[in-house]
């Protein structure tokens, strides 16, 4: 394939970033956008010269001209609009999660599989530089066999009370991208899910049945075990570090700041907190992202992060909801959609 | 008091380090050093000026003059020196743990309210400058109400067969340490323990019915939730991290390596791998805390870590290898010697 | 000014980074490139929608369509092409130096001012966001009265001789830039000058009459005192850092590594090197000064870097020579264009 | 020899630190401590078990008994100290400056030389474990040939009047350190000294002839350039650092701080300022020295800092001070006292 014609279902803020990472790759157009307030984004979509607007996302599913889709509308119709794209031939990238059920996931992946379309999950993370060159060093054996996995991850502050309610919750809204990582570093299926989540940040969690500080334990095939915190407020920043320790040594990401800048007085030392949030965190982590899944496209190469990454994320964020309703850990089940 | 004759019980790492370290304190001599084979240390002990060397411990705790005793010998020991010592009415430093078992424990503490005497337990982590920072940090108040705890503790290398035989396993030996790091820093009580553990680094612990990798998450009575993750090898030094992260941010002290400098080549940048072991990380930590311990006796001042101290440590690493037996959760019942 | 019609001059390495920050800015178009090899650029200028290419700069001096010119041509042709520009009523972004003579320079900076265009100098790095954080902190009085200035500024690897052939050497080719970042962070001009320069990284440079290794020391009017140490050859990368030393404390910027990780094994601790040159380093500065300068023109806001400066940072390098070639301090003899 | 027996000459605060490092290393005993105010330190002597105290310097040179001496008096009685010393066959560690005039520093080592004994002066940051790895790392080639050296030594604030009056000024008093540095990690002789000298910290240091802040510019026989930046006033602690670079790489010493814990809110990410002072930064380099000086006249090892090494310091003091009064780059005129 030599030139790439894309459609975008989303405009809110993941799907205009996408939009605005994609405008300028050679050999690369966005033909139409769709969102059901389109109104909203006119303007922009005109200046960034997309062509066409729309209210209804089958205007792109059924447009011949369109190769690809990427798929940011709210995660309830992710499953629905997978299956629809696939079986009018588009390749598909769509946000993470692709669903809330793993039943509903696995339907569209088996959809998917039989049209032979391509399909990435949005886990952004893997693209990340600093975390992709943990990936590296323990796959290249820097590290030996792995033996614990640390991820800290902690959002700035708390989303609306409206976002919590449709989120999934934090196991499937936050900590799965989490679970992602886990799989994606140690490269090994997690076998056991222990949560100890609590309620510590804002009551409004708890009136929605969600929790806001968690604890997951993860026991994996090869023996390694990890641990993952979560919190929705760190006043400092964007908390995103990560670890793999094992047999020859350990592996460590730390955070970033906007400056390194240190500032030495009668006081102290100080420095900047941390980058506030995902966009400006993973701004570069986005690009490749997209970069990566056009390259897959055009050149025919295999996908980073497939539909079967997306459901063994939702079975481990499955797995610690269960762990936390019931204070028991959990053994998964394992179900692989490994031709995806 | 204003000046104090000190006895050691037991001549091997551990009690030589200490004596080394009271040695020149102004005010304090050491009269006797007892060890069961003290042939082997009788040159050391009259380089740096012990009077006198004995076989019998017996012969420090009759000895009248002596005001305070060093228990130094192995744990199995520790129980019964306890009683005797106490009811001589002697002063009392016990290495860690009291016990391996919270029966006895509980028994010696009856002992050690009864007689009036002080008693210091060997946590000497919470002497070194770093976590006393942490802990201070917390106390007043600076990173708000904490909600995680993570500590890190790995080991360079196992101990030899013979240790772990007698070492009471990973739960009693090596966690027990930061069972009392994570009380201390956080300023509450654990309610509940459960223990992910494995064996990754040799076989010999699992014939010896021990584990050398292990993941501890705690649940503390003011909301709080932490983990501990244990490891009995890394390869790059003794990793000894902690992190305190709460409402109005985070706290941490990080590895200390023994020089500073950075190497910075065509192949990257390099620096020291971490200090050794614990006699090199936590040298000045031994040296504060035998002086609080001498202190307090001198000039009547409260303890920083007394014999309750011991006991809350020994009931976490308990309900820790119960969690590691069974596989669950397991809530721990409070007890506790308060006036100790 | 609504909406800006801008024109490259150059075609080489930095004017086409110039032109690709340049395309998305919004109100914002290039109309046309010129180069003497146009041809090499042809297919590039049409990918990125630039609409004509020209070997005749003076066809975009002579389009009335055109607001403003970058001009990144040969160091050479400088000053005659701003002053062209300025005649012609362009504003003008003319990469650094000026010209490699003062009195060429304070030439056409008068015709500039006469022509009452803006003329905004290329030294990139005061838009750097770390060095900025070191100027404004500064500047907001946190270090107290600027004492002592430290400039590290080393090159990964030594030029073609045919670029050190025309690039004025050392002084005006490299540490032109130091000398800007100190006038800029310290906010007071030169007053002294003494340098001390050898031939250490390659016999090519003495034999172009050129040096490789220098250190500048600087003499500023407020009393502060500075030293800038270059090398055109650091193995481990672009090495970048700034140091103010102040009555109240002390302000660093440190290098930047192409990711954070750390690696530990028994043989130590490894990380990144530096990132590798200035296209990598400043890649956001570069982005930034561009829509500096452009807001500057479209919302008529002062510009942050002028040709007074570009003027003073020669006054400078002309000064580092004459040290460098008669062993002796040199005075400054001061001249403003503070005007423009 | 098998036992060593100490006089010490000088009882205030560097002498009493010497003192206390020595009083407990094995085979060695200090019999005799002089100083003109010897009533003030009587009781300390007695505490760590000193057998005489006098007034009189000489009583202990006239004791037959003692092998070797430390002169910790004031550096105007270095000189005459030494030379008795020496006749008296007495090996020597004689604090820095050897004296502040070249002319008597070359007398003293010729007397040395004649008497065959052992002079040791007390350039402690040469057993600082961070500069001693970067020697070390130089002198292995690790970095390539050294192209430039950059030493940053600040105090934390400074001296009273009356030390500074007799201090020897700036340049003999605080940078002499930094001149044994330049020679000792370069490993190579200085040809040429530039100063360039300001009073910005206060004007006492004018009034009594002396500045507070300069800049030494060195260049070395091996053709590597360096710079020494000094200040008596850092108002965040004691600024020790040292970087040397060169054909394959480079090599940093960092600051050390009380503690490594960073705290992180909303406002930034705080750690401590520097160790606060010298006997606090470099405890462990005094230590070591003093064990370095009793192990080569145990063992007949050779010294790591001889008496030559304080004359070159003082000839680069001098010459810097030269610079400074006139203005001028000033060369060396090679003086060596290579066999003491």
């Amino acid at each position: 394939m030599e030139k790439l014609t894309i459609g975008i279902i989303g405009a809110g803020r993941i799907g205009r970033m996408h939009a605005e990472n994609i405008v300028y790759i050679p050999n690369v157009k966005i033909k139409t956008i769709s969102d059901l307030f389109i109104e909203n984004a006119k303007l922009w979509a005109e200046q960034i010269g997309i062509q066409n607007v729309t209210t209804n996302y089958q205007d792109i599913l059924n447009d011949p001209e369109i190769d690809a889709i990427f798929i940011c509308s709210p995660t309830s119709t992710h499953g629905s609009i997978i299956k629809e794209a696939a079986r009018a031939g588009k390749h598909i990238f769509c946000e993470k999660p692709v669903s809330f059920s793993t039943e509903e996931t696995k339907e569209a992946l088996e959809v998917v599989k039989e049209a032979g379309v391509k399909l990435q999950v949005g886990f952004n993370r893997r693209f990340d530089p600093n975390f992709k060159k943990v990936h590296d060093t323990v796959k290249e054996g820097k590290v030996g066999e792995p033996h614990i996995l640390k991820i800290t991850s902690r959002d700035p502050e708390p989303p609306p009370a409206e976002y919590i309610k449709n989120s999934g919750g934090l196991f499937f809204d936050m900590a799965i991208h989490d679970y992602d990582m886990a799989r994606y570093v140690i490269g090994s299926e997690v076998e056991e899910v222990y949560v100890q989540g609590v309620n510590l940040v804002d009551p409004i969690f708890e009136e929605l049945g969600d929790i806001d500080t968690a604890m997951t334990i993860l026991k994996f095939e090869n023996g390694a075990i990890g641990v993952i915190d979560n919190s929705r407020k760190a006043v400092y920043g964007y908390d995103q570090r990560l670890e793999v320790f094992g047999s020859k040594g350990s592996v460590t990401a730390q955070n970033e700041h906007p400056t390194n800048v240190e500032i030495s007085t009668k006081d102290g030392v100080y420095k900047d907190k941390l980058k506030h949030f995902f966009l400006d965190r993973y701004k570069d982590a986005y690009m490749i992202e997209t970069h990566a899944f056009i390259d897959s496209i055009l050149n025919d190469k295999p996908l980073v992060c497939i539909g079967n990454d997306g459901l063994q994320a939702e079975l481990i964020a499955k797995a610690a909801r269960e762990s936390f309703e019931t204070g028991k850990p959990i053994k998964l089940i394992r179900e692989e959609y490994s031709l995806l």
